[in-house]
């Protein structure tokens, strides 16, 4: 690890000053095409001129800059990753990886045989318009013209929004995506919003796939009644048939390697104390990193939760409400970044992605790899947010290894 | 069964008629000391004084017949139940009791030897004040002269609404009580507002007790985090954990004969599609017609998911919000009613009482007894609520049959 202390202050002091750009004074919020966000994006920009990168602001609000040594044809690797936020987020969701990626370019004492470019996204967290990936599907060639009419609670469109943050004219949004032949790659460093670095004593981690997710809401319809009156053995009660169908999803979770389900919401209706309901409502979220495993273990919940509902007497409807294949990083980035990894002292752990990440996007051009640090507690999305120093070292190192050793002709998916 | 088809047609008459007086177009209301109240409570006053029963109104809203052939030393065996409904309710919860006495009564051919009263309760359903048995408790002398105070949503207190009800001047409250030994029991009947009946083949049921009752808000606290982002081995999911307390909970009523456990809330924080709760609470309501029996399982069920929540790694909290002691029907007074049942024909059949009744206060005073009528489908406090025409024909008849054969010197407790 060469001169890490110094380059570990410069990422944690400008994550500092990226965090006052904020709506709020209370935890940090910066939605796509705010003020908050146009600031940020200025900030990054000088911070890219100062590294030598050539900077431009794309028509959807990404800031870009590019290191090529003079040598515009040459096809470039992407890094970076949004400066946007949810509100009331915390320092480090995104912004770390546009900084940590400054850094690591800037570091680099020679021009590598290939062209860089550092990405700062506009839109991953999807919060103030109803739609999410907006720069990166930009990039991709994945988005569509309607999908910048969609408008937020202030009835805005993304497309108005747009010319109140000054992006250059938006012409064909097809115009935007970039030539897959013009990209190597494209490489994230994230916080890892979870607790597993932490459980495993690890700074870093290699992921293997951002997780395919789908969302179900269910529907437990059972017989109503008073709390008193009707027998055990008489009742067709949705609590209690939803509780199973809970602890099967969580059975089924805990004994696929890698498959995680979640109930995050229920409602009880009529919802009386002295009551038994007639009807629950909850959800499931179902996340693997290979889609052929989530869809097998989804059919094998279907009908679990099928034969609880026929013994039990209720009804049962499941809509599916959500779904979002997997984005497999590529083997090659995977053990390129893993040797950097292991070049710089640590142990290459490969993990899941259970969030999701402009990489979602970015496989759709070309192929992707992901480095995550270890936050504090897992915690994210929420001001006690928190890296350490020493890690955020750690891995501006392993990308200036992972740069130096990365080949000209890019990776191979 | 004597002339049954002719009492049984004026019975639901007059339940139609009782019906009509209502605060609401859309379903019965009839709350305590409203208009729709005074107006009912004078009607049955009128059909009271039609079978030969001296009528009176006392303080706190009852309406009293007594019946005693001119002898006023004569303790009374009290009939009755209450004419105050739930918001949105039936035809047939209370009322049904109230006008079946009178019809027994009034077919009666010669006087007792024992005095009958019927009371005509006011307030068995609490639902205007944050009290409930007003009525039963006055006379059973457990009505404190406070809970008089206590006021509806428009801040009018129960004795400003007797003011408006014009019921007699209240004195002492404690005045209201009947001495003891001037009632020789009380014996009610009621819709059963369950299914057992129903499931049973049978029209008339005997209350073996008016089941105890506890209610628990529980909470269970665990360590939110991000659904895509926290492994299953990693998760302390108060989702799953309230999940498996609901199911033990349910699996011990199941294994006990009589005991009911009902879920009727449960709340979810922060309650997100894709976020692990921090936080659930639900509730319990655990009843028996045995107190120790409701004791032993409570233990048992606090037991099972403190285990759950110590092998989990969350924390468990159990709040006590309401408790009511079973109240238990004189042996005597099931004995006499499944005579009764027997002699009309039918086959006795007991079975607890798992919702409240003006029986709970009246024990306190008397022994009590109830008999119970099926009801279509167990529905009760919805206008749904139906009881069939020779189902009631069968109640007057069993009544009747009740009278005639009560001991004058009353039944050991």
């Amino acid at each position: 690890m060469r001169e890490g202390q110094g380059r570990g202050a410069r990422v944690m002091a400008r994550l500092e000053a990226l965090a006052a750009h904020s709506a709020t004074a209370d935890g940090l919020t910066r939605l796509y095409l705010t003020q908050a966000h146009r600031d940020a994006a200025l900030l990054v920009a000088a911070w890219m001129r100062a590294a030598g990168l050539a900077v431009r602001f794309d028509a959807v609000g990404n800031v870009i800059g590019r290191r090529d040594g003079g040598r515009a044809d040459r096809p470039a690797l992407v890094l970076g990753s949004h400066i946007d936020t949810v509100r009331h987020a915390g320092k480090y969701d995104g912004a770390l990886g546009v900084v940590v990626a400054i850094e690591a370019v800037a570091a680099l004492e020679r021009d590598l045989p290939y062209a860089i470019e550092i990405v700062a996204f506009g839109d991953e967290e999807g919060v103030r318009f109803p739609v999410t990936l907006t720069g990166s599907r930009a990039l991709a060639g994945t988005l569509t013209a309607a999908a910048l009419e969609v408008r937020d609670a202030a009835g805005i469109s993304i497309r108005e929004a747009l010319v109140a943050f000054e992006a250059p004219p938006l012409g064909d949004v097809a115009a935007l995506a970039y030539p897959p032949d013009r990209v190597l790659g494209y490489c994230e460093v994230h916080i890892e919003q979870g607790p597993v670095l932490e459980a495993a004593g690890l700074a870093l981690g290699v992921v293997s796939a951002i997780a395919g997710a789908s969302r179900h809401r269910v529907t437990v319809l059972g017989q109503a009644g008073h709390a008193g009156t009707v027998p055990m053995a008489l009742r067709h009660d949705p609590v209690c048939a939803a509780a199973e169908m809970i602890l099967a999803a969580e059975a089924m979770a805990r004994a696929t390697a890698g498959l995680v389900i979640t109930t995050g919401m229920i409602g009880v209706a009529p919802g009386a104390i002295n009551v038994i309901a007639g009807q629950v409502d909850f959800t499931l979220d179902i996340r693997h990193g290979e889609d052929a495993i989530r869809m097998r273990a989804t059919a094998a919940l279907r009908a679990a939760m099928a034969e609880i509902a026929a013994r039990r007497g209720v009804e049962l409807r499941i809509d599916d409400v959500y779904q979002a294949k997997a984005a497999p990083c590529a083997k090659a980035m995977v053990a390129a970044l893993s040797a950097s990894v292991a070049r710089c002292g640590m142990t290459p752990m490969m993990l899941p992605s259970g969030a999701g990440h402009d990489g979602q996007a970015m496989v759709d051009l070309c192929p992707i790899g992901m480095l995550f640090v270890r936050c504090r507690g897992g915690i994210s999305h929420h001001p006690d947010e928190s890296v350490t120093l020493a890690d955020v070292e750690r891995a501006v190192a392993v990308l200036i290894d992972f740069l130096e050793h990365f080949p000209s002709d890019g990776v191979v998916q």
